[in-house]
C-alpha cells in the first residue's frame, strides 16, 4: 500500500476542515491527553460513555473509539451498545485493547467487543495483538515485551477472522490488511515513557478513518503522524514531561514540509 | 455592571488569602487541570463524587461547581445530593451543562439539577445554554457552533427562570443578571485548542463566587482572569500543549499590572 | 536509620533495570501523572481497579498502591480485594489516604482497608495522619493545616497497631518506623501547588519499596526523590504549569550527582 507525504497532508487538511467528531469511550488514564491530542489535529472530540447517550453521541461522530485501559463492568454495556450502534452507522471504529493478555477480563472483553459487531481497525502492542488470537498469549502490564514482528501472524489471524485492518505498533509498527503490510519506522524512543501515546494513536486512527475511507490507510497515515510528531517534540524535549507537551504543539503545527522531511514508510 | 482591574485584583488577593475550598463535581477529562487552576489562583479544590460524603465536603466548602462532561447515572445522584446540600448551607453554585443540546440525557439532567434547587451562575458556551431552554437545540459534540450572542434570549429566559446569574462564553463573554449584561473581550483563539477550558472558566467562577456574594460580579471577574491568563500564556506558547501548561503559570503569576494593561471588559 | 544518596542511586538503577510493575488503584485526579512519573522513575505503572482482574494484576505487580483520592463505593471492594491479594503474595502494599479526616467516609474506609490485611507504608500529610486513629482528627479538605511534627504521636500510634512505615509529609516529610525516625528536608513550597504530588509520593514509595525490602528506607528514598526532583525542577518553573512538567523531567533525568549534591536527610 503506498502512503505519501502528500496523502498524509491531505488527510490532516480534510480533519482540519470537517472537524469529525470523535466519540471516545476510553480510560481515566489518558481522556485528558487523547482529547488534546485529537483537538490538536483538528478533529473534534467527545468522551461520553453513559448507556443513556452513546446512541446518540455515536449518531453525530465520524468515528468511535474504544479503549479498554481501565475497564470495568460499569462501562462495558456502553462499549457494546456504541459498538453496535457505530456498525448500524456504518462509521468506523477502532478497538484499543490496552492489557488484554495481562488480565482474562481484558482478553475477554476485547473478544466480545469483537464478536459485537466488525471492528474496523484493532491497534495494540505486539502482546495485546497476540493475546486476542492466543490463549496463552501473556503480556508483563500493559508493557509489550514481544517483538511487533513476531504479532504479525496473530495480526492476520484477527484480519482473517473479523476483517479488521490490524496496528501492531512498536519501534516499527505494522499495518495489515489482506496480503497487504505497511511499515510505518518514525517515532522515537522518549515516546514509551509518556503514558498513554499508544492510546492517542488509536484516537487519531479514528480521526484519519473518519476522513478516509481506505481504512488501512489512514490507520499508516495515523501512525506515521504519531512518530513523526514524535520525533519533532524529542529534539527540544529533556524528559517525558516536556515530550507530552510538546508532542501536542506538534501535532498541532504539523506541515506538508515537516511530513515530506521525516516520513519514513514502506509499502 | 461595573468591573474595573482594581476590583478583580482585590478578588484574587481574597481568594489567595482565604484558600476557599471549591468543591468539584466534574468529569474525568479534566479533574486534574481544574484542580492545577484552582490551586494556581490560590484556592483549595476538592474533587469528591460519593454519594457517602458530598454533603460533608460540601460543609467545608467555599462554592460547589457541577459539571456533567463525563455524566453518569453512578455520578447524578450525588450532584443533585450536593446541590441541594449546597442550597441549604447558602453556598454559590455553578453549572456547567456540558454537552447539553448533544444528547437528551445531557439536556435533562442539567434542567434536573436547574430544578433541584437555585443555581447560582450557570455558564457554557451558546449551543449548551440554548439547549437548557429549548428542545431544539442541537450541538455538534461539546462544541459551540452558534455566536454566543444568539444565546442571550436563552439566557435571559434562564435567568427569568431561575434567578440564576447566565455566562454564554464565546470569543466574547456575556454574563447577564436581569437586565444587566457584561461583555469580557479577553481571550485568545489558542484556548479553544486547549481542552477544558471552559470547564476551568466554571470552576474559577466558584472560586470567585466564594469571595464575592456580588454572583454576577464574581462571574465578570473570573471570565476577565480566564481571558488575561490566557492572552499572557498564547504569547509564549507555539501550541496547545504548552498553552496548557504557560496557562497554569499565568494564573499563578497575575498581577495587577498584567490585568490593568490587559483587561478588555464593557459594562 | 541512614539513607546515603549513593543507596538511593542504587535503589533507582535497581527500578530502571527491573521496571517493576506497580498496580495503582488511584484516583481520577492524578491518574495521569501518577503513570508518568513512575514511568519516568523507571517503573512500570499498572492502573487497574475492576473487582475482575485486580488479583491478576496484583499478580504481576511488585508493589500494590491504594489511594482513595475519589473514593466510591464502585471501588471500595477492589480495593479491599487487592490488599488481600497483595498480603497473600507478600509484595508491598502502600496505602494514601486523600482526605482522610474531611469525611466519615474517608477516615472509615482508610480504617476498614488497615483491617484488611497488614499495610506496609502509609503515606499522608499530618492531618490524614492523625485523622486515623482521632476521631477528631479533622482537615480543611485535602489540605494539611497542621504541622507534621504535631503528627508523630499518631504515626507511632499507627506503627505499634498496624507495623507499617509510617510517612507524615510536608515541609519536612517523617519517616516513622519503631524508634526509629527519619526526616526528609528536600523539597519546595512550589510542589504544594501542584496537584496530586502527595499522591506521586506514594506511588514512588511503591516503586521504592518493589525493590527494597527494608520500606523505612525505601519510603525515606522515595520522598528524598521526592523532593530532589521538585527542587531540581523549580529551579526552572515560573509557575505550577512548568513544575509539573519538569518534575517528570527531574524525575527522568536524576543522577548520582543530583542525589549526592542535594540530598538533605537526617537519620
Amino acid at each position: 500500500m503506498q502512503v505519501t507525504a502528500s496523502q498524509i497532508w491531505s488527510a490532516i487538511e480534510a480533519i482540519r476542515k470537517q472537524a469529525p467528531v470523535i466519540h471516545n469511550i476510553t480510560n481515566f488514564v489518558v481522556m485528558n491527553n487523547t482529547a488534546n491530542a485529537l483537538l490538536a489535529l483538528g478533529a473534534s472530540p467527545v468522551m461520553a460513555h453513559a448507556e443513556e447517550e452513546v446512541e446518540e453521541m455515536v449518531a453525530i461522530a465520524g468515528a468511535l473509539v474504544i479503549n479498554i485501559g481501565t475497564l470495568s463492568r460499569y462501562w462495558v454495556p456502553s462499549m457494546r451498545r456504541a459498538v453496535q450502534h457505530a456498525h448500524q452507522r456504518k462509521i468506523p471504529i477502532v478497538l484499543d485493547p490496552v492489557g488484554a493478555g495481562a488480565t482474562v477480563y481484558r482478553t475477554r472483553t476485547s473478544r466480545e467487543l469483537l464478536g459485537t459487531a466488525p471492528i474496523t481497525i484493532i491497534r495494540g502492542n505486539a502482546s495485546e495483538i497476540m493475546a486476542l488470537v492466543n490463549s496463552e498469549g501473556k503480556t508483563k502490564g500493559v508493557d509489550s515485551s514481544a517483538l511487533s514482528a513476531d504479532a504479525l501472524d496473530a495480526a492476520r489471524r484477527l484480519h482473517d477472522t473479523y476483517g479488521s485492518v490490524v496496528c501492531v505498533s512498536g519501534a516499527t509498527d505494522y499495518i495489515l490488511s489482506g496480503a497487504d503490510v505497511t511499515k510505518v519506522l518514525n517515532g522515537h524512543i522518549l515516546m514509551t515513557k509518556v503514558t498513554g501515546l499508544g492510546c492517542t494513536a488509536s484516537a487519531l486512527c479514528g480521526a484519519f478513518a473518519a476522513v478516509n475511507g481506505n481504512f488501512a490507510q489512514a490507520t499508516a497515515e495515523a501512525m506515521a503522524v504519531m512518530g513523526i510528531a514524535g520525533e519533532m517534540s524529542a529534539m527540544n524535549s529533556p524528559g517525558p514531561g516536556s515530550m507530552q507537551v510538546n508532542f501536542l504543539d506538534a501535532l498541532y503545527r504539523l506541515s506538508e514540509e515537516n511530513i515530506n522531511k521525516l516520513l519514513r514508510i514502506e509499502g
